[in-house]
């Protein structure tokens, strides 16, 4: 065990603050990696404020932290996927069985006995949970380390590890490519890059959004047109004519106005989760045989895909940079939607404190 | 133009009663079918009722009747699909534009144009609306008209025509077949067809039902197991192992706890419609990328599939035959779930009056 800077919450309503936390010394399996940029996602919030106590108590300290970029340091002796001074991420699961069904076809997402990047129990002993990439180190399992194209910027690499592969995963399920319209709503951390990928997929990319002022924004990152969604007129042009919509509005939203627009056999998949539940009229599920779906992460194999694409088609996420002792500012913008698109925290900034 | 008999509703507070309504005279590709059988679809109490007057307001006098089992009597002279003296069927529709991408692909279902069995427009100027099968005639174009095997009982053969294909279609769509764990909510008239089809496609058949009086019947009709829906235990022995629910449930429900059941990529679709929206939880969607649809009936194609598979496994519905005069009494026996489990009205009694 050694110990590495952090920076965690120790109860629900105190500020995250610098600290020293417990890391194992690699096991054979292992890969030391210095961070060098983890991104903030709203998860984190929603977890260091204790906001999913029902479902995910936390558990504090808690250490947020699952979009990480780094540099491999170390490696215990029978890893041979990665070795030091590579460029390698880690996204929002550090382990699982590697034994069920889901793990054997590379769905480690869905595996009974995931353990997520910061708050699922450590089975090494270390620390009551895992700690995630707030912090000037991790220590994870080689199985779940990726490696990151050199090409790309590392601070808009880093949100590629959940906003990503949360965006990645269901366009390619669901087929999204030429000759397909597909939809995006909302145009926060998770939908600019659903918009990247879907352009690049080479799909009719079309931007939601309330705000006429992103209407620009979108269409530099992509979007073929853009429907404010407000606008009842607009909406209806489109009435029938998606094959696929992906929904990232974690807010309680009209999902029927979006159903409405499907085509046949049609599919939207939500990847934002609103805390209540939204409410489905069956008629327009019915006619067209439509489809309601929703989609997590994406497994080791297929995040490892992705980074591959963003690597030959050069697809960072849109970052703000900040320093770790902005984090709880960071946070609050988070709450006011003021932020384009993603907050990326530079760990150098852990390492000179 | 010539006058047929018929029961119909001229108010939506008036019982059907007998009527005159007139039918056209076959055109070149049209069927003249002599209606031997006419199943009660909840449909036809819901139209004539107009309560559904949103959405598709009755115009009257209204004839209901879409499952729909006779001979033929004549042909035009340009009709190549059936015979006098055939035994035919029709459903829910009776014409569509025949043009569209869905009518090219055999799914009229989905046609913007399409045509309803009664309350429809009637393209030949006959009568206001289309009139439906509580008639001792009517005229089909012979694209709609379905062949009945000769080897199936006539009266429960009746409701194929739209419980039948309603469930086959969806089971179909979806999939389900051997190696695949597949449950059925509520056990009424679309119910106890989905563990007919379920069962014979080889699928290990799970009926949900409220009602515990029922399960005999289920496992009688085809069930491998019952659940009781209400009993929170039995249901959570079954969380996560679901491929494929079809939902036959059109009053209002927790839609979620069939969607926990649902196994990774797994399916729910609802061939019921409940009137208000449905309450859905994101969260129980995105964790095991679950989808939530609808499915209406079938297209002509399918509908004949449907009709041949029944033939060659002897699959008819479970029916109560009445006398057209027993209609308004069998629309409140529907209200009070008291039907095993369509009523099929005999039209030997309509032609006696």
């Amino acid at each position: 065990m050694f110990q590495a800077k952090a920076y965690s919450a120790t109860s629900k309503t105190s500020p995250l603050a610098a600290a020293s936390i417990p890391r194992r010394t690699p096991n054979d399996h292992d890969v030391q990696i210095e961070i060098l940029f983890c991104g903030i996602c709203h998860s984190d919030l929603h977890y260091a404020r204790d906001e999913w106590n029902a479902d995910m108590p936390a558990i504090y300290p808690c250490v947020p932290g699952h979009e990480i970029v780094g540099r491999v340091a170390k490696v215990g002796s029978a890893v041979t996927k990665h070795k030091p001074g590579d460029l390698v991420g880690v996204g929002c699961m550090v382990d699982s069985d590697r034994t069920c069904p889901n793990c054997k076809e590379g769905l480690e997402q869905f595996c009974p006995s995931q353990v997520l990047t910061y708050g699922g129990p450590d089975k090494h002993g270390t620390a009551p949970v895992t700690y995630g990439g707030y912090s000037d180190t991790i220590v994870v399992d080689e199985h779940f380390v990726l490696s990151i194209p050199a090409s790309l910027d590392l601070a808009g690499a880093a949100p590629l590890l959940c906003a990503g592969i949360t965006t990645y995963s269901p366009l390619r399920h669901w087929g999204v490519g030429k000759g397909k319209k597909v939809g995006i709503v909302g145009l926060g951390g998770l939908g600019h890059m659903g918009v990247k990928f879907a352009h690049a997929f080479g799909a009719h990319t079309v931007v939601f959004t309330t705000s006429p002022s992103k209407k620009e924004d979108a269409l530099r990152l992509g979007a073929d047109e853009v429907v404010i969604s407000k606008n009842a007129n607009e909406m209806q042009k489109h009435a029938g004519s998606f094959d696929f919509i992906l929904d990232a509005v974690a807010a309680e939203h009209d999902i029927n106005a979006y159903i409405q627009l499907l085509a046949r056999d049609g599919n939207i998949t939500m990847v934002g989760a609103p805390e209540k539940p939204l409410s489905v009229g069956v008629f327009g599920l019915i006619m067209g045989r439509r489809s309601f779906s929703g989609s997590p992460i994406g497994g080791i194999d297929e995040t490892q895909e992705m980074l591959n694409f963003c690597g030959e088609h050069n697809i960072t996420a849109d970052v703000e940079v900040i320093p770790i002792q902005k984090v709880n500012e960071a946070y609050e913008r988070i709450l006011n939607s003021d932020v384009k698109y993603r907050f990326s925290i530079d760990m150098a900034s852990l390492r000179a404190e």
